[in-house]
């Protein structure tokens, strides 16, 4: 769920960002008419995303390379495992190697971390969602990492879909006020959705018509009550402050959708290499 | 420790990224005459860096605003610290919100995280220093983050630099051979590091003339003896699993430098928020 | 509703389109230091959009200029309205006039095109929608344009909304599969519609749980139906063929949105010149 | 008559324009294994123009995909022809299927249009030319449309060709003095053409040397004394408030150029749709 | 003559490659907070040209950089001539000073190349004019650094007259072909010139209504017979081998043009430096 | 030496610069299925640089080119060789043949030029090495030329070591505070050069630990005493106003390297032509 023809944009800017005016080491040590084979090797246990994006990148910066994906975006693989089987000019292959397994070690560390969460809460009826806490540059990818770890995106930026919080209400005179001025105009195939911090909010962005409601920073006790008082009539997205440690409380409220910006913006890179192929 | 001129195209490109086609929420309800003033808050103990380039997101995209600096990058902050009030236009300042922050809270992350293993090497001769395990897009923003944080950087690209590794000394024949024809060609202010994995490598490479000499995954025993055989010859760096629990024992070795991908690749975002000034 | 970075890159390339190398008659002909004030005229009655991108461009091609700009986007205007005054460098203003008028002309005509549509249908429930149907590279503009007619938008791309067509469902296997693939895994602000063709697809679309359905191409009788049936549980969308002369009855069937590419695909230009101020 | 590697460019822009994050539909439906043939189809008359650049569309967007273009740009064909068969990637096709679309029914709109125009001067010595106002950002292609609707360019940009017109030639001290003064500094490639509003002009341009005289909204009795008094030693080109139904009557004046912006500004695009292939 | 729109993205471009990933020197050695004054002095006698761009190369880099402009492009100076004096923060100015220098160098290079060429023919009719030989990236530049030296620009791009040489000519089946093909579909202010080897091709080309002749390396005799020939019909542009050694007696054929490569692709730099002011 | 893919940008922006809206000529009278061949051919004995350069050019441009590559960069070729034959569609290729050439002429002539130089200390110790005096867009590109011409580089950028200047001196308060705050914070493999004017600046710099030193437009007696006094403890470079005729006589004094820019600011093209294959 990205677009190719950016992305492809994309690591261009990346391999001149690193290989800058030539690979000093390459260019002066490796042979520009050797050839090699190198496997792309998890070392350790993790959820993949991004296999793609690494064969792009070898396959802008090196002509020819033969590119031999083994596993597809969202598998469970074990340590150990070869995630794919590059062959061509050593030189290129040298060259490509860091920018190519830093995309891939990083949407493969958010995928990875997004399924431990959405391991934590299985059974319950939440579903787990991200955030806009991406790192700058690479929204439509770390927004696939997190599908390819099992879970779903909330909005994918600030043109598709309309979250009202507080400074937004407070403008505006209310809650009330502001779903309606928001119906009225916005694109028709997105929702509005409207942050309460208080009860009493939840049942005026219900009768506004909000499409789905966020509990910001609630307590669990008001979160079931939030619940109980909206019986299914729109989804529930629990917010704020949300982590491994407390989400499994949370889902057990009964909300529908948890969100957390843990499982991209704090998501540790998994080990991924490159060894020669035997 | 980056040219701004080019962070300004990043900048662009960020909040085209996030914008897309129109913010939906904040043109829909906020008032395009309503103004405001935000404070930058820290949620919680940090080293800062970013703090123009967060500046240069708000000042891309709300036309007049004005903005109070109030700690400079490399400053170690206590949690409640305002880094910065921000006055102007309130529509383009929510807008801008979300890049402004994700941009500070990955560099004070990187930059706090390089922190804690700067610490834990302290009083020891070693030095923390980086590695090109950065994300893709943010390479000279992350290194300065590292210096932020009080480590240096090793390379900032594969055009400043010569690092020898198995595969580039396999296909030239040895360490010596790799060695001597790189010397012979690299620009003159570059340096030649030679990745050694046992002690005659080590010796090798010293004899060959390298300029600097990489421990790649030694025990600390055999860190030891190359310290004790090079005798401050040429800088010795250590790589290779550094993690905070082990990097001490490292440094004690008495090696020069240590490198780690953890401080860039796996630091944890800190939490920064915008709140209305009071 | 388009977001200001991004137009003002926009704006810096058509005027290198136009521009080229250099203008040869401004630049032979007219002194540099000259400097003069011209009025953009309204040479007919229209609605007005696109004047802040109209001042982007004399903003970034000429230093200083000062823009006194006389009406909003939105406005209805009477011909021989004065919509903006410009002073400044001659030469530049010169070189920027006809990028500056070919873009407001293009909006303001498809705002002019979309106001006629929207008078047409005043009176009755239904609301105009635009569609994707618009010029590459003018996608965010031509749709603020609508908004400034009356209109409103459908979706502003492809990733904003999911709309399930003939050729989607039917590699599906049927709507309610379609549906409920696309509800499971959609971003939670992002509504799902469903184009029918006749009246048991609109059963079934409902059922499945689509949030806007589309009647596409369908009789006056067969419109009527579906409203009768559909009784406002969700909204209706006519398209398919709509004119002019044919909007008003498919409006009074009852249906909540109608959409036609003529109001920016085939909006004639307005008549808009730059006259020497007096 | 336009650059290709920039063409390439701009198609890449527009794809991303309306693809952005990912085609949310095509994505969550449609099986990425799964192939299709869709044929273009010209849903009315039309003069086709932009056939490779659609192709364009398609390559860029579908790795590998199938195009067997019909016919070529220029060639007038009637409704339900066939103007090319794609096959590729279903997934891939439905994406860029809109943006290949817009671009084409523009372009073709465009040279429908002209065809129409020069249709109503058929006869006549006059040739039916166009002006720079164009769409931002279309400029090579939709001159390129124009060509194809069989009329001819008159100059591509600032950059090709000087025009003096009212404000020129005043700020000069009158029509001799602009003409010497261009004549003898413009690349010598380029002519120069001055915009006369009276026969008094006319004379004057003509001693000036001008290679080409437009006379601007002029009464068909004084372009009559016009074409009489230059009797052919240069060019000359009506222009100003041409509509289709005045400009025969302008034709048989006997100038030899007649310009319009009503075949670019206000084409209405023509009907071309995708259908399954059988 | 040249557009600054995108000569500002050129600069950008230009700082970026110098700059990379940050100035080490500066940003190590020099406080942020100082500032100084410089001179750019002309340490030789030179044509100047590109004196704004340069100011551009320092208004990009040094945010509130002041710049005293003391000589305008054109303008001849002697050695030791301060040609501009800058003003603001030293670490940015240091950053930036060679990017500025070497386009300062080398656009005055060629227009005192240019000069030297326009002297040698002083007095005779014929007026020196460029070719599109110049430096990639650099054409609008270097075009306008000539008319800067004395002499006129031939054509700015392929886009902007038709220069007919052999292998046109030859797969037109000859030269009234050629030009009667080129004559009827050309934008209309762009003129066709057609390349002769011999002087039958030059009574062809005149016959055929080329608007300009070129003579290709031919003989000095040769030319006289053409200037004889032609007898001001058309101008006649003598090319081919022409060397500062040479042109003065090619000049006195009579001819109206001459062009060479010499004075943009062989130029050599001037030497201007950047000195503390005193 | 330079990174492809950041060339293969560099190159499109050539061709788009050159072709702006379309070859006119090319366009008009070559018929689009016509194909042919040409010979690239020195026309004068020279050192050859940027033949892949080149070949990008017709590939980018002409789809389905081959290319048949005869000579490697760095080839020392004697007037009248074939360095490549292309074969393809003869419109893309008259169209790209212009660009394809002047990139060839360029660096062709700077590696020619160098070659001169680097003959010209033969049998010294000496080594000829560039500046960062390139033209701005070409410096990856002019100092691969260099390479080919069989000189080294100094440094690729200001990111890429660290060389202190007489104003980067002097506000550090000296040569040893300088060197030592550099080298404590630069990357660890850059190297840091000091610029030295006089005998008494060299032992400074020495002492301070400068990697490499710089004998700034010295004496050929005090560069003599500066290399009796280092005795070869840091490599020394002769720096500042040297020329053709002044090498040899600095080589023989006894330093390591000689910087010039003649090499790359001032090195003519060289004479390269496309001929139609025989």
């Amino acid at each position: 769920m990205y677009d190719h023809v950016h992305t492809e944009k994309l690591v261009d800017q990346w391999l001149i960002e690193d290989v800058g005016n030539g690979d000093l080491t390459a260019n002066l040590i490796i042979d520009a008419a050797a050839s090699t084979t190198f496997d792309v090797n998890a070392r350790e246990d993790m959820v993949v995303a991004g296999i793609e994006v690494m064969a792009t990148v070898f396959r802008r910066y090196v002509p020819g390379v033969s590119i031999d994906i083994r596993v597809q975006d969202g598998a469970r693989v074990a340590k150990g495992t070869v995630l794919a089987r590059v062959s061509g000019q050593a030189r290129g292959l040298l060259t490509a190697e860091r920018t190519a397994l830093n995309i891939l070690q990083r949407l493969s560390g958010i995928a990875t971390e997004t399924a431990r969460f959405v391991a934590a809460i299985a059974g319950t009826k939440a579903q787990m969602i991200d955030t806009r806490k991406t790192t700058p540059g690479l929204r439509a990818l770390e927004k696939h990492a997190v599908l390819c770890g099992g879970a779903r995106n909330h909005r994918l930026g600030l043109d598709s879909g309309v979250m009202l919080k507080d400074n937004h209400i407070a403008v505006c005179g209310g809650i009330s006020q502001a779903v309606a001025r928001a119906k009225a105009a916005v694109p028709i195939l997105a929702k509005v959705e409207v942050e309460c911090d208080r009860l009493d909010q939840v049942r005026e962005a219900l009768e506004a018509g909000a499409d789905v409601i966020m509990l910001d920073n609630m307590s669990l006790a008001d979160m079931r009550s939030a619940v109980a008082f909206i019986d299914g009539r729109v989804p529930l997205e629990a917010s704020g402050g949300v982590r491994y440690e407390t989400i499994r409380g949370i889902a057990e409220t009964g909300v529908d959708f948890i969100s957390s910006s843990k499982i991209t913006q704090s998501a540790p890179a998994v080990d991924i290499g490159l060894d020669e192929a035997v």
